[in-house]
């Protein structure tokens, strides 16, 4: 299966991926992306997400040591949005869509991503997200909490942060998800993504990268009070999305521009029995053919089906044989 | 509902676009493209699609004065890819996946698109595409013709071409809007498609732009023997589908980096009642901010719900704005 394309099951969408391996040969004379900044300043005082400078909306950032949330100066989502109003006809149906846009800061320094914070840092970054998860989630049905990283994936502002959006509607991945994971749970009796780890770890597919499961364990004490209990899947999932992962520079703990998902049922769900769904993370790496050329999802990818040109297997072996250490502070 | 978020159904994917209307009101500091190529050579003595060029494979193509049809030298889909063989778990399924990849150049020129071309050489074009959906179409389940247009939006050669991949499976999206068209049909006594478009023309949403509709005749003679008749739905599924076009230079006419789709069941599916179905094509304006600024898909849009910053009313009131004529053939 490595060898020539064929078409693999997304159980958590119910669809399938086409993988076609032989197209990583293909030439390529489209567009190529700038590497990523390298030399971001510490402190920009014309960026608005650095500590003691002021927004768009004129308000001025406190002088913070940790992370930092505030409202998102243009929201998609805002609490008092009104009622489209109704059509009747099935074909032009509206709802309201109501919620919350926040922006989270990770660090006072431009200069870092998560992976090159020390490790209390972090905890404190997580500790923040489980705060959001329980504040916004104890009234709003999702809050999704996400990172888009760098430039070429959407970034718009190199200041390490997430964004947080809670809606008082369940979105169309989520509710797919939700939907496929109660379906497997009723007709098998077992949450699909702890049988789907444990098939993983059986199968030794990720073998090298089972430490993952490790941390899981610090997830579910910090995750008791969502009913559900935190198993980070990042690896898992890579082999059922389709992506690219080809920059050489780069080692797990070093993702440029990648994306970081959240995913937990909230709000009026935590009232329900919640036993197929498993608390998860969604770790998508940049989706690339190289460090400098992205994987573009377009024509056959919007309107067909999932195609990538790289098997899991493939990923799974470049991600294994980088070296731990982040690039950026090895020794040349 | 300009002025607010809400969600909007769509009805060919059962799903909700989240509409934030107000969000085109943000700065921008994140990545800008480079504009659209403004010269490109007639003919390139190395572009591998040109008249005459030897291609990758060793091949050398045709001196063709019109279309040019041909296999793709690195396919996603080869006919004679192995079984990946059976896994029983319900997790971890996989399958065959066959098929063919074409490439058809439709001009000798590098310097012309569609919009560009005379009608009968627009004509040789589209009668090409019913000639290969009849023949792909005769035995594959699925015949994706498709223009990705525009390096923005993964094109990797300037020369006008359009991509065909066809298949032995029904892919996602066309598995999904089939379900949809079928379950509509069977509530409601009459195709999706075509109600929408009797709704659209009542309330006169695209009244501006029906003259697609005249269009849609002279596909019904063409596509007889496909069992169903074409309707143009280009403007219609603007309503339903993300997307962002605020370039000022571009015309109806004059999509730069836009994606085109043709929608056809095909091969096994027609000894089935396709009373559901309409044949439609997408067309996708690029997903832009600005004309250089792209609408990036990421975070929130790749694993929570689509958005769009922009109300399909809002797109169309620029469409309808614009100038007929395309923008390279306009006096200054
Ligand atoms: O075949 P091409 O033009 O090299 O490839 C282009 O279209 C394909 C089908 O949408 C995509 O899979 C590729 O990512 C894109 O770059
Ligand atoms: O809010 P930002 O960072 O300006 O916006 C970014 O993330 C959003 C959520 O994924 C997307 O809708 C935008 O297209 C992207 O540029």
């Amino acid at each position: 299966t490595t060898e020539h394309q064929h078409l693999r099951y997304n159980p958590l969408r119910d669809s399938w991926v086409l993988v076609s391996a032989h197209r990583m040969k293909r030439p390529w004379a489209g567009q190529v992306e700038k590497p990523p900044e390298e030399h971001i300043p510490k402190y920009d005082p014309k960026n608005p997400l650095c500590p003691r400078n002021t927004r768009a909306n004129g308000q001025v950032n406190p002088d913070y040591d940790s992370t930092f949330l505030f409202e998102n100066d243009f929201p998609a989502l805002q609490p008092d949005a009104p009622d489209p109003g109704e059509d009747q006809h099935p074909l032009f149906q509206t709802r309201a869509a109501r919620g919350i846009c926040k922006v989270m800061c990770f660090h006072p320094w431009s200069d870092v991503t998560l992976p090159l914070m020390k490790m209390q840092e972090i905890v404190k970054v997580v500790e923040k997200w489980v705060e959001i998860l329980e504040e916004l989630g104890a009234t709003y049905p999702w809050v999704q909490i996400f990172e888009n990283k760098g430039a070429m994936m959407g970034c718009s502002n190199p200041h390490p942060h997430c964004q947080v959006w809670a809606s008082n509607f369940l979105p169309n991945e989520p509710a797919l998800s939700d939907r496929c994971q109660r379906n497997y749970y009723q007709k098998h009796g077992e949450p699909l993504l702890l049988e789907y780890a444990r098939q993983e770890a059986e199968r030794k597919v990720w073998h090298s990268h089972s430490s993952w499961l490790i941390y899981s364990k610090k997830w579910v004490e910090w995750s008791q009070q969502v009913l559900v209990y935190i198993f980070f899947l990042m690896f898992n999932l890579y082999s059922l999305k389709p992506f690219q992962f080809t920059d050489d520079r780069s080692s797990v703990k070093n993702r440029s521009r990648c994306l970081l998902f959240m995913y937990s049922p909230t709000g009026p769900h935590l009232k329900e029995d919640n036993s197929h769904w498993q608390l998860h993370a969604h770790y998508y790496p940049p989706l690339l053919r190289s460090g400098t050329v992205k994987k573009f999802m377009v024509g056959y990818e919007m309107l067909a089906q999932e195609q990538r040109d790289l098997t899991p297997e493939q990923a799974a072996e470049k991600l294994r044989n980088l070296p731990d250490q982040h690039y950026k502070t090895r020794e040349n």
